[in-house]
Parts: structure tokens; sequence; C-alpha cells
């Protein structure tokens, strides 16, 4: 029988960290061995015997974190935004000195956004038109989304590769902004709805056809299946990875 | 066995004309007596014994026809656009003087449009959010559209009748507009995608919950049923009627 | 100033009883007297000085409770099901004598089920075919949906009020039953899928378009606005009623 | 300047045949030399000096007109169904005798069906549960669609490929058949609608999430980019591909 594999929360007591916990608690064939908040020093983690830790803290600690975990050989599976190219170098550097060690950067854990970001780039390159709609709750406070806004730039590579031009649209009279944001060459369009989560819907258009993807969020436990993938194939994935993509198989 | 209405077309040449002539021809309980042109004198319809006529010709000569009609005794179902209050006036002035003729004057023939609108003002008083996603083909020259402003417009009176305030919306930045137009304070964002012809989607939203209309216009043709139904009730409705709600039984 | 209206739960300790008592709490022109559970006696609610009592009881208790009510000349919103013939006029008869009391007994509590079978039965008259989808977890026992039944009826007699007959459908082979549950003439898909509470839509196809109706329960907070609108309503409208859509405003 | 390819159309008077040869006549890097009906002979296309022939017959013939094609050194793109393994190896073996030249034998052009295929493969792994609705207009003979049938296939080999078991399903009680047909482990629902031409939904469900494919065919010129980007690439592809994604860039 296989053992199972030993994982350390850091930012346990966070909400994505305290969901983190609870499903690695139900998976059976994870062990979780430290909750490591903000004020517990990450020793807890080594002595508990962690063999990866899933960090789920905060921009200003992350970084500190991950390279805490590279020089004590523990594989590192990160949540946590607002990594530059400096950071990652230096995370790189120090994988040198531990081949054997993985670290992946993910900034987005839900599965079905990142297949929608897959499919979105692939499919571009086929349809004249292409659109985004984003909707959330309406206590967000930016628009678009992250998301949204990555998906355009997917789409954008997607009509390069296949020479497309711009999409098309004859509009003349638009004086109130109903045709929304343009993120590289891409409508993007945010809906504030009370009730909703996260959803993204990408609309590919053609002479007489529709393509459609959609992703709906509905809870922060959609995030849940993203951070176990990561966990269970980071031992055979050493290096840096970012995006959670790089662990899937997308065919 | 009771007898077909008779029924001449105005305005038989343009795209919507034709159609019309087609789906009277179809309709077993109608029969086609004149096909009216731009270039054909109206005493033709009259002559043909015309019971009913459908207009849909052009502003500039739509008001000219009714008033004709009126005078003939001959009731007139009416799709032409760009009738303001003081053209109203005159055609009700006319009908005090011929009381059992009917006129119908509807901007929007599809059945499914009427029922968006309708629904959506009854339903707004019971959501704390409402937006509107209208969809359309990429050469139409301005948005939002036409039907997407009456719906906000019907929304709005809903709010207004459940003693709504403002839709709840934290957005602070966005500096793109992806939040899309306001008209009468809902959001309304314009789709433009080659393969689509005419869609508006009206999302409702309150805690836990999303309530949606949708209407799809795949083909000109979908406005058949609306004149058709204009046609056989208008005997019955005696006077002037603007809006094909008006004839329906929406109770 | 008005004063908050007094109000007791039945069924407290229920998972909807307990949404109530917080969804009142939280009400500001509500006050919650009484939290009675199935050990409590009623005198409870009464010696609190409820004026309005919320039934989320079970079938077996939830005449004994509205009977005493109405004996006591408190208003009674009931959510509880298995309400028969003779139980609803053994309610009429004690509402005979105390004609200041109201009852309201709803099935359904979501406001966007109630607008979506309302809409359903209006729409249903003007378009040739009708299909329901409904959605839902996949623990759920039964297929279809009680909802999804109910909204059949109403489109059936919907389509019936119009004149129509038979939907069309030339499907000769379907061997393993694609086309799903026919309820009252109308055939209905059951979905079940992780991830999903309760969902329902509602397609009207007609030549060159399509009209949908969707509701998205995510959350049995969802019912809490309909339970709020009867404790507000009810003292307005004396005598008994079945169905939330008694208390709304349909136009 | 680079020169135009000459294309022949066999099946020229069917109503795909007639749409290829008007999509051919539009694309400014095609030429359209022939057009081959049920009376005409196959020389023709060879007389024109076709470099592709477009075959859009009917099962009884196209398997001698791409045995043709191979003979005299012109590529075959093929719309034709009924292929059975006999017949694609008598073409493997003839393409053994000229071996520059292509051939492409495509069930299905439509670009976004053969998307949801894959992408529906390749999400399906990822996703505790799916199901398929397809919806058609209501003169349609057969449900499932073929197409509903082959992507219950793709989904069924991905489940399997991410070790998946069965879909999650405590349906105990469903007497009228709500839950639909079952292909390949996949529940499939079928719904006719007036309005509708071929229309696919494949839904997946985890916990807190769901990911929707959707592809609308709106009119039978929607294949017309499928033949050709086949048309296009031909050349460049010698040998027998079955299926269109194998000219696709689907990364």
């Amino acid at each position: 029988m296989s053992q199972s594999i030993r994982v350390a929360v850091l930012g346990a007591q966070g909400r994505m960290g305290s969901a983190a916990c609870t499903a690695i608690e139900q998976a059976e064939d994870l062990e979780l061995v430290a909750r490591i908040g903000s004020s517990d020093h990450l020793e807890g983690a080594a002595e508990a015997g962690a063999q990866v830790v899933v960090d789920l803290t905060v921009p200003s600690v992350t970084k500190r974190n991950v390279l805490w975990a590279i020089e004590n050989g523990i594989h590192a599976v990160v949540g946590a935004t607002g990594w530059d190219e400096d950071s990652l170098a230096e995370v790189r550097e120090a994988l040198g000195g531990s081949p054997a060690t993985g670290v992946l950067i993910a900034p987005n854990f839900a599965i079905g956004a990142v297949l929608t970001m897959r499919f979105a780039e692939a499919a571009a390159r086929y349809y004249e038109s292409a659109e985004i709609i984003e909707m959330h709750h309406p206590d967000k406070l930016d628009a678009p989304s992250g998301t949204a806004r990555h998906t355009a730039a997917a789409i954008a590579r997607g009509r390069e590769a296949g020479g497309l031009g711009s999409v098309p649209d004859a509009t003349e009279k638009d004086e109130l902004g109903a045709r929304g944001a343009v993120v590289d060459g891409v409508h993007v369009h945010a809906v504030r709805q009370r009730g909703l989560v996260a959803h993204e819907v990408v609309q590919f258009g053609g002479v007489g056809e529709q393509f459609q993807l959609r992703h709906d969020s509905f809870d922060r436990v959609s995030f849940m299946p993203g951070v176990l993938l990561g966990v269970r194939e980071i031992a055979s994935r050493p290096g840096l990875t970012v995006g959670l993509d790089g662990y899937m198989d997308l065919g």
C-alpha cells in the first residue's frame, strides 16, 4: 500500500488556508501534519515531517516561505499572488541548489478557470468574433476581473497564431459605453449581481454558429481540487512551474 | 364556417413586407388580397376589399397610410417606427369619426421581446440586482439596442413600484469601462458577434438566487406571429392601441 | 414611526426554521419574539405576543399548529407541505370564526420559482414548443422535481387557454429514452450534477425564435425573501391564500 | 502572389454541396472549377484541372469517388458518412500507390462541434459529474443525435483516463424517465424545439463549480469553414486522415 503524502498548510487560519486544511484532511491519500498560522514558526512544518507545504499566505511573506521550503527540501504549492519576475528568478536560483524540489506557483487554482483560458486560446483562431462576459457579486471592487484579463490575453494570442485581425464591429454610436472594456482587442463586459460568486463566459462567433465556454465558481471550495492536484503531482515535477495548467493533461 | 380575414400589405416589397405577405398567405384563416408597393395607389387595397392593412412602410409615409385607412374604415396594423405624440393625436382624432375602426401601432412585433419587457417589469421589484445583456450581429451601428433601452426603462419602473433604490455596486476601479452603459439606473452590456441576429438576456439577482429572462431572435420570420396576432385581434379592438402587449393576455 | 411586526417561528430548530430566524432578526421592520422547537409548547408564541407565526414544521403537525394560531387570532405563514383538500377545508372553516386572521400556505417560497411558473403559464400560449430542464445536486432521490411538474402543469394550462395542441415532435427512434419524461404533454429533463443546488430552465420555441425563463437557487437563503414577504403582507390579507403568488403583484 | 487552389465539388446539387460551391466561390484563395452532379461524369473534375475534390455525395457512391480521386492524384475532402473499417482499409491501400495524395474523411465539418468533443474529452477527467443536452428542431427523427453520442464516448474516454468511476446519481424514483438516455455511462438529454437548428451543451460539475461547453449551429453555412480548412490544408497532409480535428491545432 502506498503511503500518504505529508502536508503542512501555511496561512492555515485564512479562509483559503482553512478550506485547504479541511480538504487535505478529507483526502485519503494525504495527511495534514501541521497548520502554520501567522504567529507560528515555519520550523513547525519541518519538524512535523511535511513533504509538501501549501502556501496560502499573503504577498509580503510568501517568497520568504518558499525560499525556506526549498532550503529544507520541501516541495511548495503556492497560491499567493503578487509574484514578479525578480522573485521568480530568486526561486529558480534557489532551486538550482535543490534539484529534486518542486515549486508550483498558481495564481488561480480553479481547474475550470484554467480550462477556460486554455480552451479559449485554442478555439480563438477559428472564430471571427470573440467576447468575454465576467460576472461577480456586487461587492467586488475592480472590473474587469483578473481572470477575464488573462483570458482576453489568451484569446489575443490565439487570434494572432491564426492570423486573424481585429474583431468585426460596425458600432458608430455608443455614447453610454455599452460595448464595455477592450482588453488586448477583445471586448470584456463585467456584470455585478447579488447572489453570484465568480463566473466567466467566453463567446466565439462565426457565420451561422456560436461556440461558448463557461465557468461558474459557486464557492471557494471549488479551488480545492486544484490545490490537491498540485500536492499530489509536485514530487514528480521538480523545478519551478508557474500556472496550474503545467500540471494538467490538456491533450 | 367562419370567413377568412381579407388583408392588404403596404410596403409589400420590403424585407418585412415580403415576409408578411408569405406569412399571411400561409395562414388558413387569412387571405392576402393586395400587395401595395411604393409605386402603387393605396386605393388598390380598398378596391381589393381589404378589411385590415398591414403597414410595414417607412416613417415618411406611414401616417398618411394610417389616416387613409381610418377614412376608409379599414383596420391598420402598423410596424413602422418614428411615431411622435403629435402624430398619435392626429390618429386618435381621426378615429373619433370612425369609432369601429382599430389601429395597432407596434414598435416591436416579436412576441418574445414583448414578453421579456413585461415580465422584466413585474419581476424587477423582487430583486436587489438587475442587468441587461443584449447581443447582435456585428454590423449593427448603435449600442445599446432600442429594445434593451426600453427594457431598462421597464425595470426602472418595476424597481420604483417596489420601493427599491439603486442597484448594489461596489466597483471603485474600472478605467476601461467594463461595467457598460447605465440606462435608467440599469447596467446594459452590448455584445457584437458574427453569427448572432438579435438576442436579449435580463438577469435578476438576490441573496442565493438568480432569475433570468432570455429572448433569441434567429430570423426576421420571428416577427410574423406578432403581425398575425394583430391582424386577427384588431376587429375586436376599436380605437388606437400602442404596443403589441395591449393585445396579449399576460394576466 | 411604525412598529415592527412580532413574529414567532415554529420548527425553529430545522434548517429552514433556523434560516428564517436569522432572516427575521436581520430585518429592521420585524422582531423575532419566539423560537418554538418540537419540544416547546405553542403557547410560548402567544405569550411572547406574536402577531404572526411562521410554520416550518413537518406535515404531521402543521395542521394542528395552524388551527391553534387561528384560534388565538395569530396570522400564520406556512411552508410545510402535505396539505390536502380536507385539511384546507378545515382551515377555511376555522377562519370563518376569525375573519380578520390570515393564513398563507406556500409550497414554494422561492420568489423566482413562483415567477417562473406564472410567466411560463402566460407565455405558453404564444409558442409552438415548450420544454423544461430541471437541474439539481446528485443526491436528490426523485426525478423530475415537484417544481418542474407544477411548471409543466402551468404550461399545459397556458397551451390549452391558447388553443394549442400537442408540441411538435417527429422523433421515431429513441430507444434510450433521450427525450425524457412527459408531464401533462410537456417534455421534462432532469440533470443531476455535483456543485448544483436547484435550477429550472423553461424553453419556448417558435419559428425563428426562442424564449427562456431560468431560475437558479444557489442556497436555501433564497427562500427567505418569500417568507418575509408573507410575514409583511399577511395582516392585510385575511382568509386563506394558497401559493405565494397570491401575495405578489404580477400585473 | 500565390496561385489559388482549384477545387471541384461532387454532389454539387445537394444542399451541402450547393453551400460548398458558394463558399468556395467566395473564398479569394480558392477557385471552383467544376460542379459535378449525380448525372455527371467524374472525369469532368479531372478535365477541369481540379487539385482537390470536395465529396458531399451519399454513402453509396462516396467510396467509388474517393478511389477515383486517388487514382488521378487528386486530393479528396469527404463529408459523406457511412464509412466502415473495410472501406477505410481500401482507401489506405489505394493511397499506398499515390503517396503524395491526401484524403480527409470528416463525419462533422462544424469546427465548434469538433472543439466541443475534443475539449469535453480533455475536461472530463477533472469533474465528478458530466451530462449532455442536445437540442434540435422538432423534425429530427432520431434521438439522441450522433454528435451527442460521439461526445458521450469522448467523455467516457476522458473519465477512464482520469481514473473516474460512475457519475454520482442517487435517483431512486424516476418512473417517467426524466433522467434521459445513458450513453457510455453519460446521461444525454434531447430537446426538440421549433426555431432551433442544432445545438449541444456539455455540463461538467464538481464541488462548488460548473464548467460548460456549448455549440450552436444556426445554419448549414456553419459547416463551410471546416470544409475550407480541409481544402486549404490537404496538400500538406498526404495519406488518410479521419476527423477534422486531425487538421486543427488544438495544442
